[in-house]
């Protein structure tokens, strides 16, 4: 759901058969409400559990500039925008099932406790039951758990990762796994022995609950399709968010 | 509500203890999220009930320039600014009452169907228990009719009207009604009789449920006050929508 | 020049080899000032003249929705965003050449003469030696021949024609000729003969002096290819819009 | 300039009359194309020298928002913004003589190198002989000395310094001198022996070549006419940028 206006953005129609929740951007960094109306739509359709993916109010930047916001500020930009879409999961007859940040709110609240915390309460605030997702190890995460909310703590399938867990800036060599067999494998061992290996060669624990796939790469259809294949051929049983959400 | 970053709009403050019902804007014609935040909640400690006021995707305009929409359009962004604001209405313990369409929204959909059929349907996917407030004798008051939705026709203190019961258009003389007692003389018509006098001198009858008074003008306030100083005085007696919604 | 942030648009390096005038985005219905800077680069080292294209504030819309806008406020958006695009045409050494409308600024000014006058003004006042490309038959075309500026009558190698000489409205059968052998046929005779089929199968007169190929169609490179073969193995020669300002 | 839409800001009437430079929005932070063909207008009447004051594209938080840019953007940012602007003086019949970054922009380009240098660029690469306008001791100021730029020095009546002689953040006690007579004395100090108190209580050297006043104060006026009044009577000449600029 990352398309605006008259530009197109992913490959939203192929993903939705192989992914089991999506993050539906809310109008700020990308989307608008006709593309809202339908991707909240077809996602329904084929029982893909749908979250917000709130993001910093910069549509030139894609949400990917970092902004110096107050914990004020930011709470409202992200109960704002889960509003927004929530509207469009409720007139669809569906609940809104998570919440994700995206970009560079997302990055930031890995680190920023404050701005960790001013996310998890407006998530809070709209309801106590939503599934917080949140890279794993981060202040966001713990943010979420401290305020009683559900959390699933996200890895990424083509991203890499520094020792410390953080992921490897974009601007560095090694920040995206472009081999897909390499981004599968590296899936499968995150979530079968919850270790990837790092940039500088050694392993790091990593607490993977919700696996990403960038529906903005050339090849997301494909590395999502091919992780499923190895994941299930590897007995790992998927399930939606909403089941998260359920307990 | 309609305040927008560092740029202040209205009399909000005063107007909360004089008003029964505030229509708050959602973030496109006017309001950001702090703004859309601290007006809600000063709204519900007073006991005013909330309305959403979505707007065009125009704040240079405020919202006040025709935009040429399709109902799918029209559509996305009613319900994309009710869910935005009822987040914040939610967050603050309370239940969004009413929806009222800004500017040239509510100006065009006073006459053309389509676009006020797409207004109502928003409405009622959001929530079907949602009041909406349309000019008495519109198209959209028909239309939130004919789709099962408790309505308010609404009248205006402070704007003349045509014979035909449509409001004189801002660019003509007799537009605004400038003298406060004759404003409240009207008003006070209004509700008694049903009846208004037209810029042509002849009197139309006007179905007036709810009276609006412009936040923005620099007598706001004071109108505000005298004209529920003569409704009362009058033995009318005031009542939020919140009455109408929960019929 | 009509991408926008993260989203591309346009097939603009494969069209710059085949046009001799570009009209390039100015930030408003599209185009960031990173995308005007490198448009207009390559369009300089390729010399092809760079023309502005100045559309409504309406990102959401693509700047193709009818606005509301006064007379001064059109008189603004044209010369706010001429000058932007100028700046850069001016940083990469070398002359804007010409002004075009996007959408439906352009299209409202076929018919409406207030606000045609206002972009002609706009245009006047930022340089009166700058060409003002408009469509054939149109308000803005006579406007900017009263207002004694330079001229380029448009006309369209790929959309349908009224008897009336207006184009057909793209809702309607017919707007858009697909079929890229009959869109070379017609551009050839609109150039030699002046002429063109309407929809309703008439001959209508149309004074051609440049030929716009959209750049957002899948087939827009093709099919510049074609009429560019098409019109040199016929004996006209092309030029840019470069020689007009010179005169 | 700082009026946006339906929202006004400053006093820029009575200023005009007080001050010989002004910096007029651009459109990102604050100003729309209306307002600044007015403001431009009215500054040309009066004779005041006029400067763009460029700003992230940032209208909810008024440019003052943190933002995290590339140095390409950032050169984008200015150019667009020195364009528009100059496009407005340019059919005023008038000449831009500076200009000044605004807010976040302004104060991150006093510390970050390649900021300081993207924005001195796209000083240059529009005209020049343009005066940039820099706090005293940044790295802006350096920027443009480093690529041959007019520059003139900025100290500001009414802010507090720190012992280095930046600026004392917003956010800290002694930010802002609220007294008139204070500000009053300090200004005068600044420009006759070039030195300031710093919050800390020690002085600091201080290059102050032009005196800011923030037209968005509510005393804006008062302060601007107090110090006129008080540096004429200390004997100092006010001239407006516009001198540097012709040198």
């Amino acid at each position: 759901g990352e398309s605006f206006g008259a530009w197109r953005l992913g490959q939203d129609e192929e993903l939705l058969g192989l992914v089991t929740s999506v993050n539906v951007a809310c109008g700020w960094h990308a989307g608008d409400p006709v593309t809202m109306a339908r991707t909240v739509c077809r996602a329904c359709e084929r029982g893909v559990a749908v979250g917000a993916h709130p993001g910093f109010p910069d549509l030139q930047g894609f949400g990917r500039r970092i902004m110096g916001v107050t914990p004020e500020e930011a709470y409202g930009f992200v109960l704002y925008q889960i509003g927004a879409l929530a509207a469009f999961v409720r007139a669809a007859g569906a609940r809104l099932v998570h919440v994700k940040p995206h970009g560079a709110l997302y990055n930031m609240a890995t680190k920023d406790r404050m701005l960790a915390d001013a996310i998890g309460m407006a998530v809070r605030d709209f309801d106590p039951n939503l599934v917080l997702v949140a890279l794993s190890g981060s202040e966001l995460l713990r943010a979420g758990e401290a305020l009683g909310l559900r959390v699933a703590a996200e890895a990424f399938a083509d991203r890499g990762y520094e020792p410390d867990g953080s992921l490897t800036p974009r601007i560095r060599p090694g920040a995206v796994v472009e081999n897909e067999e390499e981004a599968v494998a590296r899936t499968l061992r995150l979530i079968k022995e919850g270790v990837v290996r790092s940039s500088q060669g050694v392993d790091v624990a990593i607490r993977a609950e919700t696996i990403c796939v960038h529906g903005d790469q050339p090849n997301a259809a494909i590395l999502a399709w091919k992780i499923r294949q190895a994941l299930e051929a590897n007995g790992v049983e998927l399930c939606s968010l909403a089941v998260e959400r359920a307990k």
